[in-house]
């Protein structure tokens, strides 16, 4: 049995992220999804919580027919790069191999011993996390490029509005 | 669709933790089995990591046939109680309901405005984190008190040696 | 025009601390009263959170005619000693003098280079918080040791049912 | 009676912010005064410690006739926005509405079930932190944009000077 | 080149420790004294400050004549037993084995994969922490147990009157 | 006898810093150095660990001859800049005099009652972290800049490969 790492922050998850974990549910028995950055949210690059992030994944693995397959984690930021990887070791089950097209995070489960693919992502400029914010904001589509279990979750906690609001800059 | 909370810590989990999801899941169709304590490890009370605890759930949960329905999360101490239900709430999905027996807990999720049920658990005497660990300190049977896909991870980990070496008293 | 300080946890403000702060503003124009360990609450040595606190010292003290020459800061505990006295001199508005009993706090600000007090306390066995909080749990009479504004506060937020809440013992 | 919030950094607190006070008062018969980033000071957005800004906006009030109604805490950060407004709940006693400007403040306190009304603020370019921090540092004017009182202080403690040195860039 | 890691909390550095590190330093050419609980201090068990313990070691390293063998560095808990040993190697020079009598230090070493060796300590009922701070707050003789270099610094500092006022124990 | 403090982040330390230790010398009889930041590494700005910066710093000084009158201290950062100057002094043994051309640093200082003095710093566009660290990444010289001891334990650790990877800017 092998089981791979799969680390990002998610912001929101979307159709490439779901494409990586079926790429490498083809090499590896099962995954677990590292959610980086939980203790962000409600700002212009960290919109969501890490319970409304697990939840729109958790949804969209089990709607891919993948539940079983996959557990989900997050990983608070420890702000000292030299523990990172290790602290997300400590935080997930135990894993044979950690998918990442981060040089940083590659570097540093290097430096751990661990063994490290790079991701094959479909779309990059679609299917990315910057752009699909930037569509939220701009009140433009981008209900296509996550899946239809992640919509549902951010139509209810109002995401677009979310984002406009803390997209404005006037300070107190 | 209903989504409960069950919280504990987990040192281990054992077949009344078992016993009391299969109850959540005949109230709820899903359930999230918050880990707390998320930080503390290798002591005499807290004896396994956070991910040792989650992959012994989870794999207690699959052996049960219950994955695809409970989601797990780990939930690190704030040392803030006013804030501690709320937090609990931003790291996990939605839920309805919250399951739990500690009063503390129950307190805390009232004053937000949640709805708290008593956990039936049973056999309380031998289905007790506290009892296994110290029948794994004194070298007695522990085995048969815990889901036999925990006992698997127990043993890889080395978990009677190292409750042994905690609470060895010598310090330094 | 002397201010002073006057440190303490005030879990609840009560008649003595009160006796006290007219005993000082006999000496000093304006005291601060500092809320110590202000991230604690719903705990049995720490009931109440620091913004209840808060409110409880700040309408006993206008009850008492005293508004204007009183100051109240919230104190978080840093668990760092040797900059604990000086962590309080940045939290608070300048002081001249401290007034304290507690050896600690008193050793902490002199090798800062401070004037220390001692405090007089005025039935020290009746005004004393573990005792008021006992009352609480036993049911049996508290409020003729606390401010009447005080009284009123701790009555909304139902300091009692909250006490024997928190020191039931039964953890999850 | 009503009490009001009013969130801040007041660095420093000025003319428009005692305007705004004033206005908060015509409304609601209490304002609690939260000085946000507490823990922030010498720096070129953060120059003042909180304590100093709490005697600055402490003097303030008494000298506009205020004392009584209005009451003044400190709020470190958390880094952790969806539980900032929550933690603010905690630092202060209790209040019925927010008053702010800031996006970002009113989106979590409206999350949170909070009323949120708008500051009315007056001369914007003038009455301004960024604006009064840039001319201490010029040696320009800026004693007629605070309240009499809050220079006294800011005098004592040579602010222009403070200013100076952190904005200046050679590191180490 | 071999260099040794030696691990404690030297409250305060004794006779016992020198010994050891003497000891030490005939198996290896080098050795970091690694200071944990660093940020503790002014506590009955914590007395010293890392600056305080920091300076007793090093003077009577120099005292040894073994200055320029050994290398001092503080280490702050984290509170985080399962990262302990990796920030321990993050925040010291590379060290080849450890020594330590802790069952704790050496399990949580050993699973990183490094080597442990025990420390003979020599008259352990006398050259010991708890002994000598009891022998100061009973303010009986412990300056023969300390090297003299060390009490030089103890006594600048005041121990005797600092052990005195820590341990007084009535609290504001 | 007078010791001085020499502040600095020291990514990597260099023929410059050790310039300065020399000149500190001829006035002071020891000096501490202060690794400040200690917390970071693995970053554009921050490229060793802080127990790599001591390594490299104890080598440098025992070639340079300089061993028994220099001590290294680590110190990570607090982001609370009224109480960095005394948390240093609590990390550190007592020192007579800061050196530093830090405005930031010196202000600190200053505002603790201490002496600050500049530093005569040599070659100041070569000598400098910055500089060397662009170096590494474009592939050109610099193991002229810094000590011989120093660069033998940056070839050790790969710095370069390190500097390469942590800038290369493919976020996950």
């Amino acid at each position: 049995m092998t089981r791979a790492l799969f680390v990002g922050r998610f912001q929101p998850f979307h159709n490439g992220h779901l494409q990586a974990v079926k790429e490498i549910l083809r090499d590896c028995q099962e995954a677990v999804i590292a959610v980086g950055s939980s203790q962000e949210s409600h700002a212009p690059e960290n919109l969501f919580t890490v319970g409304e992030r697990i939840e729109m994944i958790y949804e969209s693995i089990k709607e891919a027919g993948l539940a079983g397959k996959v557990l989900i984690v997050g990983i608070p930021d420890i702000k000292y790069n030299a523990l990172w990887a290790k602290h997300l070791m400590v935080l997930s089950p135990s894993f044979d191999v950690v998918y990442s097209n981060s040089p940083l995070v590659k570097q540093l489960f290097r430096e751990e011993g661990l063994k490290v693919r790079p991701l094959k992502m479909v779309k990059r400029k679609e299917y990315d996390g910057t752009h699909i914010r930037a569509q939220m904001l701009a009140g433009k589509s981008w209900k296509q490029l996550i899946p239809a279990a992640a919509v549902k979750i951010a139509v209810k906690i109002k995401a677009e509005e979310r984002m406009k609001e803390v997209c404005a800059c006037d300070k107190a």
